[in-house]
């Protein structure tokens, strides 16, 4: 994996991919599926909506850390997998065939068979309550450029998903945004 | 536009298109065009980011109403104009020749051009402050069935934008999600 400028890391949440969330609790990482985030603002802060039905919400409440891995078409099949049971009762790693990479300023591990990864810190749970909202922080972002499948893909919320097709440029018509774009 | 199961609406914020924002402050209308945005809950609950630089934020703020309409893909290139502009010196309605249409429950309007329309409640607004984050509740949906372009579209927040591209039908795998699908 190589290092993205962090400035560019909410490129990778705009879309609204189906996401993998990694985390590390007591020493025993974990892996979810997620497709519930947005973009906050360009730091990157990102919020994301962790079920306290889910295994992972007490990982990601009391470590304050995770990983936004995002994986390409290639791993939907996984990643649907992946959703469909809990790091209660699974070590979803082992199982899963996934690798997990040490990151550089969280414990939470990347995943090196996806795109790319985001280091996360959460900056703000006290919506996790109410909303299971959890408000992250990215601290350091990865890509991987020699894979080649490098479709994301898109949850519909009815067990069917969509697969990017086709990229448009616009970028001469984005007269405001030229400073970001 | 025919009526959309409230149940459903869920399913169009999901995959992560870009969409349009419409308000209407003191009688008069106005739209944005919004890429950071996520499911909450099936209600459904809505996050969403306007900036407080953004003259939408007023209008959404004081009448804490809204619509979220996603366009299809032959709109894409009317929908990055409308968020080159701003309603404050311009009728975007008129000059993009969108068609308002009255909502039942909110006084923003629905965008007739539209794949589909969510009339909006702000449920919460205490998060607009800190992180200009609105908690949106969807109160009634719509849907224009006999629209030929369907595929959403997605930023990539670089001026590029992909359109959808294959669905994979992955149901039988969705074992945990039976109920929802």
């Amino acid at each position: 994996m190589k290092e993205l400028p962090l400035s560019k890391a909410f490129q990778l949440i705009e879309p609204g991919p189906v996401v993998l969330l990694t985390t590390a609790n007591k020493g025993k990482a974990n892996v979810m599926t997620m497709s519930w985030h947005m973009d906050v603002d360009f730091t990157p802060l990102i919020a994301c909506v962790v079920s306290n039905g889910d295994y992972s919400f007490e990982a990601l409440y009391k470590t304050r850390e995770c990983v936004i891995a995002i994986p390409a078409a290639d791993l939907m099949k996984k990643v649907v997998d992946i959703g469909n049971c809990s790091g209660k009762d699974t070590d979803k790693f082992k199982t899963f065939n996934l690798t997990p990479l040490p990151a550089t300023n969280v414990k939470a591990p990347l995943v090196a068979e996806c795109l790319a990864n985001i280091e996360c810190r959460v900056t703000d749970a006290r919506l996790a309550n109410k909303y299971n909202i959890f408000i992250l922080e990215g601290v350091k972002a990865w890509i991987e450029p020699k894979r080649k499948e490098r479709r994301m893909f898109h949850a519909n919320g009815d067990g069917t998903f969509v697969v990017d097709g086709r990229t448009v440029n616009l970028r001469m018509r984005m007269t405001k945004w030229q400073a970001i774009i």
